[in-house]
């Protein structure tokens, strides 16, 4: 691309370092906010710094937090009696955004897989467990992708969570997703959900 | 969108009034952002922020420039006898990407449009019409949209340019494009281009 502007073609190679934006998109955004009051650019630029520098890990859950603790691990509205395992911030985020859920959660920041490297060390798991003695939680939810590094994850959690009998655990219900077509689910989801199927 | 975090609610509102970026694509970029280091963010923040407070118009063709002559007119590679009239800065930018250009441009800033309110005064015409007198200019080529307002334009600035008799007027080539099929062309452009065949 010519933009006879090493001003503009700054901006655009920044854009274009995101994710899914290719030079096209990043060009049409910059003189998009070219043509935008000089605002639209200072304020957006600003939350993304803003953004970036201040935000914190919760230290209970390890959350994106604002402060020391996230709003969710802050909150006197969440039933602090469920406590829901996810891998990443993002899986929080969706599971918020369902609205079914009003428990607490605890970000393990990733899941076991020796080909990666990743052992039991590197996640929160040991912070998952020193959360228990004095937390009000009667049941751990995991949460964890259906793989088997996922499976494995979810053993070793279950096993060491045995230390605290009062506590139950559960995972999310696997099975043919609402609206998809038996015809077109993969054997091992079908196959699976006949075997946990619930009665109505 | 649930994101317990006023930072990254804030970042991905901004993200999200781009042309084209949605809530869900806004959140995926802000959650890159957050996984980057720190410099990420603050080199595309501050490439955007230097963009919009330096860019300037170029005070001879009004494409954007970095200081008071954009790099196009101070180029002295440039075939100087040659001037394109186009309507906007995104023009000089498609017609510098086609690599068969070498002359100088002028940007109007728009077509003469009675529906919206926009005469010849509004446009940069006074200035083309200046630069004449003391340019080396020997053929202005418009390089204006096909529409009942561009032909409009085109045709006024015709008749202003013909106070320069030593300056020939063109526009550029409409036909079928390249690589399109006859049988799903318009009708007015097919008809056209017979009507201007060139001869081979």
């Amino acid at each position: 691309m010519q933009f006879s502007s090493k001003l503009i073609e700054d901006a655009v190679k920044e854009m274009a370092k995101l994710p899914g934006i290719g030079a096209k998109t990043a060009t049409r955004l910059v003189l998009y906010l070219l043509k935008q009051e000089e605002d639209f650019t200072t304020s957006l630029a600003s939350a993304l710094v803003r953004l970036r520098q201040e935000i914190q890990q919760c230290r209970q859950c390890h959350h994106y937090a604002d402060s020391q603790v996230c709003s969710i691990c802050a909150s006197p509205h969440r039933n602090k009696t469920l406590m829901c395992v996810v891998e990443t911030s993002q899986d929080v985020m969706a599971i918020e955004n369902t609205g079914q859920y009003n428990g607490l959660y605890h970000i393990l920041g990733g899941i076991i897989s020796p080909m990666e490297g990743i052992s039991p060390a590197d996640l929160h798991i040991d912070t998952l467990l020193s959360r228990m003695p004095e937390s009000e939680v009667k049941e751990v939810i995991l949460a964890i992708s259906p793989t088997m590094e996922g499976d494995t994850t979810a053993f070793y959690i279950t096993k060491k969570l045995q230390a605290f009998p009062h506590i139950s655990v559960s995972a999310i219900a696997r099975g043919v997703p609402i609206g998809s077509e038996l015809e077109y689910t993969d054997e091992v989801t079908l196959g699976r959900s006949i075997v946990t199927r619930t009665k109505l």
